[in-house]
């Protein structure tokens, strides 16, 4: 019950998540007395599927999470990770402390078998209308060229198993094409990926390949990730937001006024597949069991589509495939 | 007179600058049975102020750097420097192989004292209608804690003396505001930028801060900022296509297209600033000479501002400020 806006985002957000999804059931973690007042709007019928789980703590957003993760004890992120490192939750959602919930995360629900580090995913929309799968996105600063190749094997399992992708093509982030370009263990990676069998490699794209679905799958390090989806959420945002303002000015006839409005209308919601809003939610891939990160400042749609997200990662049981993916790699070496 | 179209973009662009400032002469080195027809249709009046200088070689776009700066003498692109180097022309503009033209503006016109190695920079439109000092974007794959505090010092009288911004605010990119967050040498940098009183460092920013005018420097490695810029040109793009793209469809009354398409072409202009062709041609930082690398896909109105921004780089005299600048803090160390 974290992230920059608190239960006032995050308990609308379950409610709408109850409403959605019939077989949902949440388990909200947090001060019971910060919580039910959000829940005294909700609908008998949708209550019956949620309960709270105290917790009279919550770990800062801008907590040291080295700290933070020393003193989680009886913290609402770490009480929720517990539940599903119990077996009694199937996936943790947050929008808390992003290098908290990843330590612990790593901590109480462990890696899997043949991955070093997890990493965070997420979805994009592309110009074909398709969807590329985008890691890591800042669970690791500093990435080996095992750790590349260990994200495009889990980055490939998402693309198949949730976009239904046959095949999909993987793609290293790079800033040229050609094959002497970029860091070391960008190279390293290509090299291994090259010759891997069970792998669809298709070599280097750049940035602004990112929504163009030339590839399913775009590896990147964690800083790389990171500075380059927000750069692109920065961009989407001030085109929306010029869209916003620039109505015809006030010299003009009203029938013109109200179809511009009309079209600018139009417009956005054209252009809104790009919105981060509407793909928040980005998944710690590589663990045993599902987290999802939502964006700290996410509104309740946003919120609302992060706790879809852990839905389909549970309903498309996304550890056991990416384990059962790292087995046949780890037997064929 | 490389890049991705070659004589028949830069010739018209090079005549269009020709045509725009009165007081600029132009020396285009390449084949000059390849200029000559381009030049063909130039106003008597402006070909006065234009010169061939024969070269019949030219270095590819997917060289080797390496390999093409050893095989460079007699390319276009190397007697373009060398006539910087010679004084006989004051800048070079190019839209070639970016390696190999680092790599000989580095050999030939040679890094300023104080600068391990030069840094490409261009200038961004930001939100709030100001601009935003932008390096490395890919000179440098890898870069050092002193090659970051020399891109903020170059940034920073970039900002000065181009932007006519008095005591520019200087950010490093990452991806965290806190001063935990991210790469070691840019936690480094911040430490040694955070105690010099030449300059005004507010701290670290993300991707999203780019267009929010936040800054007056953003300095970053040439990796990132290569991947990060791409993004940004990838997203506007596709916006700009969108815009184009989404005309009311075919079951609309007459009046009601032509008052969507005026609209769009509204829209389109005010959203302009953000087209990457408007802020086309990085300058090559830290030298003793200007050198302007263009975008290898450069139209010829882009072409033409490539030219532009060598031209207020010789005006403001930005390798002389840089060095005054340099001198100022290596004396006060």
């Amino acid at each position: 019950m974290g992230g920059d806006f608190g239960p006032c985002v995050t308990v609308p957000a379950s409610l709408q998540a109850l409403a959605s999804n019939p077989r949902l059931h949440l388990l909200l973690v947090g001060d019971p007395d910060a919580i039910s007042p959000f829940l005294a709007k909700g609908e008998p019928l949708l209550l019956q599927r949620l309960q709270v789980v105290p917790a009279d703590r919550v770990i800062a957003s801008d907590a040291r999470p080295s700290q933070a993760i020393r003193a989680s004890r009886g913290t609402s992120m770490r009480i929720a990770l517990e539940l599903v490192q119990q077996g009694l939750a199937e996936a943790c959602v947050s929008a808390g402390n992003t290098g908290a919930l990843m330590g612990l995360a790593n901590l109480l629900i462990k890696p899997l078998a043949g991955i070093e580090r997890p990493a965070l995913m997420t979805v994009l929309p592309n110009r074909q209308r398709g969807r590329t799968v985008v890691l890591d996105l800042g669970a690791n600063v500093e990435c080996s060229s095992a750790m590349l190749v260990q994200f495009a094997l889990m980055g490939a399992v998402m693309a198949e198993a949730v976009l239904g992708i046959a095949q999909p093509r993987v793609a290293l982030l790079n800033i040229g094409e050609e094959e002497s370009k970029g860091l070391e263990n960008i190279r390293s990676a290509a090299a291994i990926l090259k010759v891997m069998p069970t792998i669809n490699y298709i070599g280097y794209l750049e940035g602004n390949d990112l929504l163009t679905g030339k590839t399913d799958v775009m590896v990147c390090d964690g800083f790389v990730g990171n500075v380059t989806l927000k750069t692109m959420e920065g961009v989407v945002r001030e085109f929306l937001s010029l869209l916003k303002t620039s109505s015809a000015g006030g010299q003009q006839a009203w029938w013109l006024k109200i179809v511009s409005r009309w079209l600018q209308k139009k417009l956005a919601r054209q252009l809104g597949h790009l919105n981060p809003d509407q793909y928040n939610g980005a998944c710690l891939l590589g663990l045993r069991g599902t987290v999802v990160k939502s964006h700290g400042a996410a509104n309740q749609n946003a919120f609302a589509i992060a706790i879809e997200q852990a839905v389909q990662a549970v309903q498309r049981q996304i550890p056991d495939n990416i384990a059962a993916r790292l087995e046949t790699v780890l037997t064929q070496e």
